[in-house]
């Protein structure tokens, strides 16, 4: 398996042709995964605004004021507002905001950027990323893409990559039924190659200015498994989402 | 960057000289990064073990019980205690059992598998997976390693590798201060590379019986950044741990 980033891609604008900017820099085999890093996509897909763009609601000022209080300096209640807009829900309020998207992703802040924008403030997500994926996907002669962002975790420090879109190929690995080493069948064991893959491409293309948003995995094989598109979880099931429900930031 | 598995490793027994066996079968860098799955740490450092080692005190025949009581069928109460002596502490009893072990780790089980394990029932991780790390590159001609295992999360489903124990490199590059593609200074950024290396060689490992838990990351640069081993969140901060010691899976 290898991972080599295309080379020579300029500032991305809105309604720029991603794919074909990507195909024209790199010789792409059928067989690639194309990770792309959800940054260009949301350039190219006009996803850039500024504070102004949003009017704080009442219940967004009410948010930055409580986040105001505990971090002791200011916090702008427009982008609480545009938090709030991207989210189908905010699970915690404080002290930070973790939200979930519309399309199931959670994390800080909706996902929304402040680094690496020029013209704008904000950054936020793609609004649907597996449509971005399947879009990309029809413009280059490689057959399966991912986009990815980079966003931290409970229980371990730092980012890392995940992926928050995909086409062409399935989200998970499923090893149900497969043998172990020993002849015995294997317990739950569901891998999630997409998340791994944008880890992967993470590593080559880091989080400064070093301008490698698009990574090529070469020579990696899906292999002979069954396949899953379960990838962000549903509430019922996810014991975390829901004790951070009940958790309240002031009770500590 | 490039990844390959260590070819034609044999079932890895108590005792053997891990090191030189993967010395002996890869054609080592200096600067090759080497991911080597917890499984074979745990088989030379004979941490195989039967469910009969495992005496049931009370307190683990309670989890079992009420873990059973759950899930509709029995559950070994020797697991339980299997369990309960690996971890320093156990955040959620039901309806599985999440656990922190002694060096930091969170994980269901406390990372002990039933799978690949020839010889015994459960395989328990390395006690102290750092220094296996540190002993592991002292006698190979690579400086890095990393010890990695599978495990789930929260909000995503599936497995993904992650690593629990590192030697020769930092666990995170430290962004911050460096600037963005804008000049403007990045916000937090720590990105956790020896999760996103073992994620990485997961995709060349793999789950089942395909016998390579060794996977070599060649020409990945750590770069010109600081860097921070802080890897496994404490529980002041980490607010996820703290709302899962208040949650009960009984009142839901
Ligand atoms: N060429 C180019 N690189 C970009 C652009 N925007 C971001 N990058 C690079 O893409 C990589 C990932 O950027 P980042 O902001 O971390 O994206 P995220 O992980 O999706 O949030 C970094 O190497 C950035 O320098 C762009 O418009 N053009
Ligand atoms: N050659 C060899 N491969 C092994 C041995 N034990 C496990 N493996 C392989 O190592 C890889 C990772 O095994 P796994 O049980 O998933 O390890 P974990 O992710 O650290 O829990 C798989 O490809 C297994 O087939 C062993 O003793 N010898
Ligand atoms: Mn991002
Ligand atoms: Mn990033
Ligand atoms: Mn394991
Ligand atoms: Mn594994």
């Amino acid at each position: 398996m290898e991972l080599f980033a295309v080379p020579d891609l300029p500032e991305i604008r809105d309604g720029d042709d991603l794919a074909a900017m990507i195909d024209e820099r790199a010789d792409l085999r059928e067989d690639d995964v194309v990770v792309v890093a959800s940054t260009v996509v949301s350039k190219a897909e006009g996803r850039t605004y500024n504070l102004d763009d949003f009017e704080p609601s009442p219940r967004a000022n009410e948010v930055a004021d409580r986040l105001a209080e505990i971090a002791g300096d200011e916090k702008d209640p427009r982008f609480a507002q545009a938090v709030l807009e991207e989210s189908a829900e905010l699970i915690m309020e404080a002290p930070f905001l973790l939200t979930a998207t519309r399309f199931g992703h959670i994390g800080v802040n909706a996902g929304i950027d402040r680094s690496n924008v020029p013209g704008g403030d904000l950054l936020l997500l793609p609004e649907r990323p597996s449509e971005s994926a399947a879009r990309i996907r029809e413009g280059i002669a490689a057959d399966r893409v991912v986009v990815s962002d980079t966003c931290g975790r409970p229980f371990r420090h730092g980012q890392r990559g995940v992926a928050i879109g995909w086409a062409g190929l399935p989200a998970s690995r499923d090893w149900r039924g497969e043998r172990d080493r020993d002849g015995r069948e294997m317990g739950v064991t569901v891998q999630n190659v997409i998340d791994e893959l944008a880890s992967a491409a993470n590593l080559v293309a880091g989080e400064g200015d070093g301008g490698t948003p698009v990574v090529v995995v070469r020579d990696w094989a899906f292999g002979d498994h069954e396949g899953s598109d379960n990838h962000f979880r549903e509430v019922e099931g996810d014991f975390v989402r829901q004790a951070l429900r009940d958790w309240s930031y002031e009770d500590h």
